[in-house]
């Protein structure tokens, strides 16, 4: 214990006492979170317990708020939510030697098996044994504290802030995205959808060096946005299907050039119809967004031309690159945080309830 | 000329006899194949001229045959159909240095640019100025003589026959898909369809090294087929979508350990749909077959467990594995060519009828 | 515990008599092995006891015998040698799934830290942290038993023998070689030694499809195996580096077509000398033999060739590959094994003098 | 003839007075160059015939100058020197859609045989029949006038000038590498020469994305330009051999983390052996300057840590980037040129020993 703490009853009455004072926000049932105890399970050798200061709110998250489920996560038990966080080192597990108490530091969330087949081979996003903050049945981190792997917790430097650490996790999904599209300063990027991962697969697009980035949306606020956030330019969509090849269009128009890869960020049969159809003879489709469970595109057709889709799911080995976006200023994700709520049960139901009726919330985020 | 000839009035006598003796299968309308005169392109420098030998059937000339059409190419008038061919040399032009009158070779039968972006990239299946033989309005090879540029007509060693060299052009769609899908020694290959390019995919797999192959059709015949040409596992599905999962169960049973890659050798929403589903996490899905123009599959779900989408157009650049596969015996392409016809206004149609008639017919081939 | 026991008392007692029951061959000094009890760890929940079987004796083992060091690694304290090793599951830990007591399991040799960045990127042969069998520190696995984790044992199949268990640990060189290379049905190959790793190499690269492998050595013994292990050609050449230009021409002409691949399974001045020559522009160099700690090399012009230099460090994620090769017959390693001595102290120094000797030997194993 | 002409005998005439108008720069002997009249080789029709405007002095082109020679390439006759160049289009072929007289264009001065298999597959700066400007025995481009490909002409924007046209070149060199080296946000690059072609590398692998470049050199004024061009970190070295071990040390704490990539831009033993050791593990070391043609270098230590040798040969495919960054500002070459002669029999030599000088030269530029 860091703490220290003399004899043996001192420690129990200690970690009473510590015990009781954890509290987090627990999703009892649809729209319903209430802020309780929460018991930290012990601090294994190589493990650092934080003390969380920021929590950003994300679209699964609302997902399981609104109906207890996010995919083919369901919600059987009381969990805690939430998983987008950055907090304080409190205390360092016996053999970790990479961060020390006081160390401000942003989390990844999930913990891999680290040694399934897909583990070894570096793609340990897809381990089948995950255990991911607020996915279910694994707790989340909207709490005082938590404990977890000290290789999961990024320092941040002075000019990096607790929520912009917080914010290393939505940002992880697009480096991730530009990562596997390998995005690079030959790169033409179009972006299906400017809701938050959108946003930030554009900040992510131009921080790999993607020299023209045309972003496409059916909402003018959100469009906006992007125009202010560096996109090269912007076009107003409609949501009828009807109107993909004249979009195709206007948007190839736009680009100027060939378009290398598209990100569908959205995910709906219009908007991965215009993502393939779009793209130019050897590009890449990068599905992101996954808003349907099945999807009719012309896909044989953009298969013909050897446009490939490529699946994002979550990030691997993404926040030492995202600090030094944000370190170097590479990436400002600041502009994206336009709500912040304090972590109380007055307002934790609020702040979902403020992310899930979009408008003109991007981020939400909770100071703890 | 390469057999020399006298004075200009010779020549001239010379080259009108031979345009006369040259004749070629023209599309005239739907079903309707006329062997006429076709009067050949002028010998350039880098140009051989072969006399072609063997000519085998495709899928797509099967479509122009019915239908005038095939995806997006449109016969408009009168075109020489065919284009999977091998022959002999019977003229080279001035700069030709690889090949001599009296070679055998096997024919590469699109024209790239080269000199567009992607032809410099050597991604010249894509060229957008491609010329090939029987895509419309491009002339075709089932024809007594053709003119081809050298550098895409590959010699034959002496244990490889014409018919073999002919189904080069088949075998290439498959080691394409096997190159883009990187398959190799650690690679579980799914095939769905177990048509004529099923098979081939079956063929190449193998050479490629893959260690399992399980293959799926609703035909139990070419199953048979598929067994005794190598298959691991044959698997009988039914056509109705409802069956999906069930049989995905069945497909993963068979393997007994992860597929890494599955090819789509059919195209429709249920083989695809099937392939996207029974592909384990990190793998690919290769589309080859293209039933559909718009496909209704669960790309959403599948791309979250970065299951790629890698389309096949053609081939490039393979005409020399191809015939190392044949002449090392590591593929046999002998057992897919099931009927023969002559090179003769009789039957001509009635070839590409038996071609089109399915059944037991996988290679239908002429001889000339 | 797995074999049970009574009270406290009783499993103190069993466990001094296991303690005491095994032995480990133990490096004193230089050639200087000891049989000596070996106190095992404790046996973790991840971890299985492992009673060894079969254990083969690797051309580092014999540096270590014979100088008390090997490259960097220095021998300081006695050490537990021996690394390539299969055996039977003794006891399996608490969360141990896969494996169950009697299973026959070959052994990866190193533990990785798991949590770097090198580790996280699936490059985990690098991992500083690496804890190999016998090499020093980390003690070997020369002994009756040894504790290791569940995941770094795997399953042999019925028809694969321990001792060729044992031989996954060389095979998996040369298939990591083969692998960083893209050895595959195009890639035609020269070998440079026909020592273990050159034969291994070769073994490997006919397993990954490489149509045509020519091996070189300066003994026709060695090269004589090589032809019988399935060599294209052989080619004997000399150890005098003057001899380089007239034994490339030597060896392009045995090849017939350009080299697409070299191994440098040696690492001498002119074995790299003669690869890098040889291999055609565009084509790589993989070195894995480490004869000197520097090399004097053409690298500049090769360079300019983009003939590119691949550096070969043990292996990773390989032995589910080499099991697949052993027990579908694709790589027979079994003519490898030219000796055999049993685990006592009177044969154990006489086995590392008969490795190092050379001569006829090839693998020399260990019978436990 | 795109400006006409009457009959015939006019157009003889024209063409006459055509050819005695243009001048070029002959190298006859060792620093002997004349600026004497040069007869074009006819248009074809996919050339076209461009008015040179500015041209730069190479390396390469200062050896033929000097020596009659380049590496393995020996000016046995009289040949056009030059081949950094830009200049505005004359003349079109028949066929060339994509350029129209007036266009300022940079030319790409290598024509490949576009039909080899390496040309095929897109490495076409491997092409063995490669006709490069003023690389014996193909005449350069110090000319009023040269005729080119369309295809290798690139249009520069308005806001590139022709000068910078001609130093797309150059900068071919620093992209080919960088892409070689895959150069992105999360490569930390050492540069090893803060010459022409190290200063080169240093612009392009900002504009990659590389995070922190630090460049070593033994000229302090060198240096200090490379701080100016944006290196992070500049250090100054020895040419003594036993200092590498120290200088590693001092790089790797001006890093302050791992050096993922490291550009060797001159090529000797020292500099190879310093970037081979300050590599990380699993890093790449990019030989790209080719001062000697055997090298000494702990190639093998390096190899264990998988750091791999990748050699840089010209370029392929990177004018339209080039053009992108400097229209952009991501790369602002003028910087680089240090000065400017004109092309006249009395500066032609006076340039070629400036840059021949070395000293503050950096690039010298003709023009025309």
């Amino acid at each position: 214990m860091a703490h220290g703490g003399g004899g043996g009853a001192d420690l129990m009455a200690c970690k009473q006492e510590e015990d009781v004072e954890n509290k987090a926000a627990w999703l009892l049932g649809i729209k319903t979170l209430k802020i309780q105890p929460y018991h930290l399970p012990p601090l294994g050798p190589l493990d650092v317990k934080v003390r969380i200061k920021a929590l950003g709110i994300c679209g699964s998250d609302v997902h399981h708020f609104k109906t207890m489920r996010c995919a083919s996560f369901v919600v059987k038990k009381p969990m805690v939510i939430g998983h987008e966080c950055a907090g304080i080192i409190e205390e360092v597990g016996s053999e970790v030697k990479s961060l020390a108490v006081g160390d401000r530091v942003a989390l990844e969330p999930g913990i891999s098996c680290r040694r399934c087949n897909l583990c070894k081979q570096g793609r340990y996003n897809l381990c089948p044994e995950m255990k991911f903050f607020g996915s279910p049945p694994t707790n989340g981190s909207l709490a005082n504290k938590v404990v977890h792997p000290a290789n999961l917790c990024f320092k941040l430097p002075d000019n990096v802030s607790l929520e912009e650490g917080a914010m290393c996790e939505p940002l992880s999904v697009g480096v991730h995205a530009c990562r596997r599209a390998q995005i690079g300063p030959e790169t033409n990027v179009l972006i299906m959808g400017a809701g938050p991962i959108g946003l930030i697969t554009l900040l992510a697009s131009r921080a790999f060096g993607a020299p023209r980035v045309v972003i496409v949306d059916v909402d003018d606020r959100r469009l906006s946005i992007a125009k202010n956030l560096g996109a090269d330019e912007i076009i107003h969509v409609s949501t009828n299907i009807q109107d993909v090849d004249e979009e195709v269009i206007k948007i190839q128009n736009a680009m100027g050039s060939g378009i290398d890869v598209s990100f569908d960020c959205v995910g709906y049969n219009k908007t991965m119809t215009t993502a393939l159809n779009a793209t130019q003879s050897g590009g890449k489709v990068c599905l992101i967004g996954l808003a349907l469970t099945e999807m009719t595109v012309p896909l044989t057709p953009s298969a013909a031309r050897e446009v490939d889709v490529i699946g994002i799911f979550r990030y691997r080995n993404t926040w030492p690159l995202c600090i030094e976006f944000l370190k170097t200023g590479k990436i400002d994700v600041k502009p994206l945080i336009t709500h912040r709520f304090r972590f109380s049960q007055e307002e934790v139901e609020q702040a979902f309830e403020t992310s899930a009726g979009g408008g003109s919330a991007i981020k939400v985020m909770f100071s703890l």
